[in-house]
């Protein structure tokens, strides 16, 4: 049986981005290259909303951020980083190791992070020089409401970098709308191609920022480095180092394809899953961790109900119904489960297999569930 | 025309390999990744010739040689880098960039790096506490004779760096046998897959001084990160960060081809290639940039011969004969022209091709020479 990828990541990708994997090895200079590689860029900044510079670094996104932060901050600078969630720590954790201060603000998980905390704190702290915020925490499926956040930020002028590992290209994300001076992303998420490289996009205050920095910041993770070759080598070699061309055809071809069928559209096919799957999961008496009304459209996140183990529900899904899920990380472990949206799990059938599997389960476990009883509560959606 | 790469990177890589990469996404955790994962390494392990740690990291190779030289020293501490071409400089700037005194140490471009030099730095320079070097200077096609320097370096109890990038795999470099601290080398070279990971093996000497470091040090390119996930989320989820899984199931299915075929085998095929290139350049009075005693079998660099301009003899090559090869870099550009022999560029069709494409080149020149003159060369080899 076939396993399908109901993650928040990896996710199953269409097979003509498979496909583009597979090409012939491409030099990454030249001609040829230019032009694919700079299509790109200009495509994952329709994605972005940015006229922002955009670079594309072989490497996750956790990288990528460590770029922004390490190349915009000395170590000793304050950062202050919200966090309700378990990739807001590791924000935290990637900051101290740095070097950086870090002021911490803790929201309950399952609650989205605020903007009047965040105001008071930046009042309170004057030296805070930047703020560091994940937009979908995949840990919980809560999506942050950003832009009044980020607008506190600016009001205070600080810095702002964007977590949008998980995000970007599956909810708006405006980068320049909402004032975000460093936004990271990965290809393989909404994005849809397997990993491999991520994006980071770059405003003029964030390049002050890093031209004003003083202390060694090496050289690949130095963001100096990558627009220096920009700069001077743009016409023929735009990158400091070999390039995962690959990955990055595919990139292409999976931007394309979702600029072709335009964001709205595919925003809309992700709503709509998300959607249908907290119906389904309700009509079969399961909770939902995150309220709707902060529950990201990307990944559903669920408590279990009485009498059902969250584990063993994970087990026979897979086993029984070739759907992979994902458990709660940490503290969530065995209390919530958690079902991705994103790839081509935003398609119904997808959906539906998990919500007849999820109903083979408890079937078999004793429990009284009428035939389709979750998915006689999806065709009542309108 | 389809385009055969003879330049030193990227390769023309086999169907198999290429075919690796479009497999459906797969997590990167649970049991089916520990295998493929753990196979990997294992299989690496076996090219590097070594028993030490090795882990594989999403990114290009002067990446990991940075992981190694920022997670090992700290700002301030001196570093002997000896240099004989572009990627020595690159190391030179990179540790420069990471705070690192750098003591340098240069030799004439087409000559090697030897011992007597180094070991008198060595002795005049106590506070050295690394000692980094390139093993395959790409630029020119030294292949540095690294077993006595390393020994050198051993005896006075500095750590050894060594960037293998286009190097491991294609010719010996037996890692614990020569007492290599860090080996660093990439997936998309003599491992002839296409680009995405690099790989880095690090020697128990290598860990002491990791854990002795105390200077702030990030987070992804910090090994001691790398190491908490081996030892505590091993057997689920051995890397800090999402794992380009189909560039590691192509290194896998080329690890598995070149173990089987033998490492003897593949070193022997590359050689037979620069032979045969060398044969057939000197046969068309092609002076040879490095002197057979120090050429690397993975690449050869050749001179031009009167009235040859090398831009219009590497544009002819590719336009006619569909043969892609490399110019010199820097000060080398116009000079010197580079033919890559690794990936599928080894076979015998690949040589043939390139060195009737140079008699074609000539003889549109208005030089003469007898068809197959370069090939009757080759042909006169045992």
């Amino acid at each position: 049986m076939a396993v399908k990828l109901m993650i928040p990541g990896p996710v199953d990708i269409p097979e003509e981005v498979r496909d583009a994997m597979a090409v012939p090895a491409m030099p990454h200079y030249g001609d040829a290259w230019i032009r694919l590689y700079g299509e790109t860029q200009e495509m994952a900044k329709r994605v972005f909303g940015t006229h922002n510079d955009l670079y594309i670094m072989p490497g996750p996104g956790t990288m990528a951020l460590e770029a922004a932060l390490g190349s915009a901050l000395e170590p000793g600078d304050t950062i202050l980083i919200p966090s309700n969630g378990f990739f807001a720590e590791r924000l935290q954790t990637m900051a101290k190791g740095l070097g950086l201060q870090v002021l911490s603000l803790t929201f309950p998980l399952a609650e989205p992070i605020t903007a009047e905390p965040v105001e008071v704190a930046l009042r309170e702290h004057t030296e805070v020089k930047a703020l560091a915020i994940v937009h979908h925490e995949t840990s919980t499926g809560v999506l942050n409401p950003l832009q009044r956040v980020l607008e506190v930020a600016r009001a205070h002028g600080v810095l702002t970098v964007v977590d949008a590992i998980s995000s970007l290209g599956g909810v708006p994300l405006p980068v320049d709308e909402w004032g975000v001076d460093f936004c990271a992303t990965v290809a393989n998420k909404a994005l849809e191609t397997p990993p491999g490289v991520a994006l980071l996009s770059i405003s003029p205050e964030a390049w002050k920022a890093i031209e004003a920095r003083q202390a060694p910041r090496g050289w690949y993770l130095d963001l100096k480095t990558w627009r220096w070759y920009m700069e001077n080598w743009g016409s023929w070699h735009p990158s400091p180092v070999t390039m995962p061309t690959s990955n990055i055809n595919a990139l292409h071809t999976s931007l394309m394809a979702l600029l072709e069928e335009g964001l709205e559209t595919r925003y809309a096919q992700y709503r709509a899953a998300a959607v249908a799957t907290r119906a389904g999961l309700r009509a079969l008496e399961f909770p939902m961790f995150t309220p709707d009304e902060w529950a990201s459209p990307l990944m559903t996140a669920f408590c279990m109900r009485p009498a059902v183990d969250a584990d063993s529900l994970q087990q026979a899904l897979l086993r029984d119904s070739g759907v992979m899920i994902s458990g709660g990380l940490t503290e969530l472990h065995g209390k919530i489960l958690r079902v991705g949206h994103i790839g081509l799990a935003r398609r119904r059938d997808y959906v539906v297999a998990f919500l007849l599997g999820v109903e083979d389960y408890l079937r078999q476990t004793g429990v009284a569930v009428a035939p389709g009883q979750s998915l006689g509560a999806v065709a009542q959606l309108k």
